[in-house]
């Protein structure tokens, strides 16, 4: 069976690459050896998109995979939901608006329920991605919402991070967003028809003066109203410009590390079951035994 | 050496406790045999406080502390500052602050740097508890800036999780903080003498009330005014409440797997050095050879 699909998924096939992704998602029998078998490809790049709810995310999304379809480029659009009771509206809203591309054959979306632990991502994310490189996407957009833990995972993920926030969120800006500050390739002030729109691009140009030194180069800020296409085409000309600035090789680098890493982290920890430890403890407490964690520790090891 | 500062801390010498922290921090020879001897010790608590910048936590834990000191208990307080350039000021400030109570010899006062990766907490905070619960500490106040991880990281160390925010951040609320809202077993708006205190009370009890489903109980939400010690007892109060709710023993023994779980993990992963990964990559880019990560993953597993 997974002969087939890796064979299906590299001549385009969309629907084979859907039942692919739900293939390993599912941990189907053989999903090991399929990933095992994908032929390395480092030309597709991820861009990743992030920002708080309601800054425009989808909309902006929307335009970009415009300016690819524009450009005959294959682009896959893979949109997180972090399990929060707090998102579920917007993003199934967001979905709905994309559905003007479901018909396109360059154009693939999928949704991906973040499952299991708090904050981060889609637990297979990085063998999802994979996958879609192997279907040889010239572009993947990682779009989530910025929030806890998936906001750092998703700079780990990208080649170029846009963290995309609104005029209003002025205040947010300077206490809780240094996570997002922190990861910004690209900042795109979304919405800024507003009245305070300049306002905020000014603090926000302050606000990012002290993250200068881990970056080469500035941060550049771009203005766009997505619902209406404004700067859209700019801030295509701003992702390509940072894909090519010269220390994108080194970061690639640390990016497939950090990927491979997480990888074997997963790999080691897979046979141990959090029911076995918790019952090993619950026993020690019973008995009233000693409770060194380090010494539990050393028995599953 | 590691088994004279075992006895010592045991007693209740503070400067012993202060050089075995920092023993374990450096990972000096014998630093697991002593970890693999502590004596467990199920009776200390742990407390974890967080919020955004300035929203007060560092008066509020002060004010904790003599509310502990006042009934003559032993309290450890662990700030771990997190390591982002827009935190470093105020942290400083903080810890000057608590100064009163060095002279202190039922109060400990550590503050720890986040080093390595972003977001998270200390990478050997559990070791570090475990350490100030060896010496017979009643309470481990656990102090840190709610920016990325450390949120999400500190409901997973601690007993009984405080939130603490301020009137303005209403806006933020709406949008970046689920993950706050998410872990908070109290809820403290500090600063509550402001004129909008109430309307922000009453709109964070809103707020709060999708979550409902995953409480038995309603979360409490405290006003205080922790910089003239307002509201401080109260908070007290609800703390020691929520420790005997009947939920506890169950939480606690999933807080316990939680960090066998990471201890393990640490252990597991601990000779992996990333550098080699990257090595592999590299070398593997330069020559054109597949890039496949799940074969490179194989590689190291």
């Amino acid at each position: 069976m997974w002969h087939q699909l890796l064979e299906q998924i590299q001549t385009g096939d969309i629907k084979a690459l859907a039942r692919t992704i739900s293939f390993v998602e599912n941990e189907q029998q053989g999903y090991q050896e399929l990933l095992g078998q994908l032929p390395g490809n480092d030309h597709t790049k991820i861009i990743g998109v992030t920002g708080p709810p309601g800054a425009g995310k989808s909309t902006l999304v929307d335009g970009l995979v415009g300016e690819l379809v524009k450009k005959n480029l294959k682009v896959a659009v893979l949109c997180v939901d972090p399990s929060s009771p707090f998102n579920m509206g917007a993003v199934l809203g967001d979905r709905i608006r994309m559905s003007q591309w479901y018909t396109n054959t360059n154009v693939y979306i999928r949704s991906l329920a973040s499952r299991g632990s708090m904050g981060g991502l889609h637990p297979k994310i990085i063998e999802i991605t994979e996958l879609v490189k192997a279907a040889c996407y010239d572009y993947i957009v990682l779009e989530t919402v910025g929030v806890g833990q998936s906001e750092i995972d998703i700079a780990g993920l990208s080649d170029v991070t846009v963290v995309v926030v609104v005029p209003e969120s002025g205040d947010e800006i300077q206490t809780m967003k240094a996570g997002l500050m922190e990861i910004a390739d690209v900042f795109v002030v979304n919405k800024s028809d507003r009245p305070d729109a300049d306002t905020f691009v000014k603090n926000l140009r302050l606000m990012l003066a002290p993250t200068f030194s881990s970056h080469k180069n500035e941060v550049p800020i771009i203005k766009t109203v997505a619902s209406e296409g404004h700067g859209i085409k700019e801030l295509w000309d701003i992702i390509e410009a940072q894909e090519s600035i010269d220390t994108i090789s080194e970061k690639k680098l640390w990016l497939l590390t950090d990927k491979v890493y997480l990888l074997i982290q997963q790999e080691r920890m897979k046979n141990l079951d959090k029911h076995i430890i918790k019952t090993e403890i619950a026993s020690r407490m019973s008995k009233g035994e000693n409770l060194n964690l380090y010494q539990i520790m050393h028995r599953f090891k």
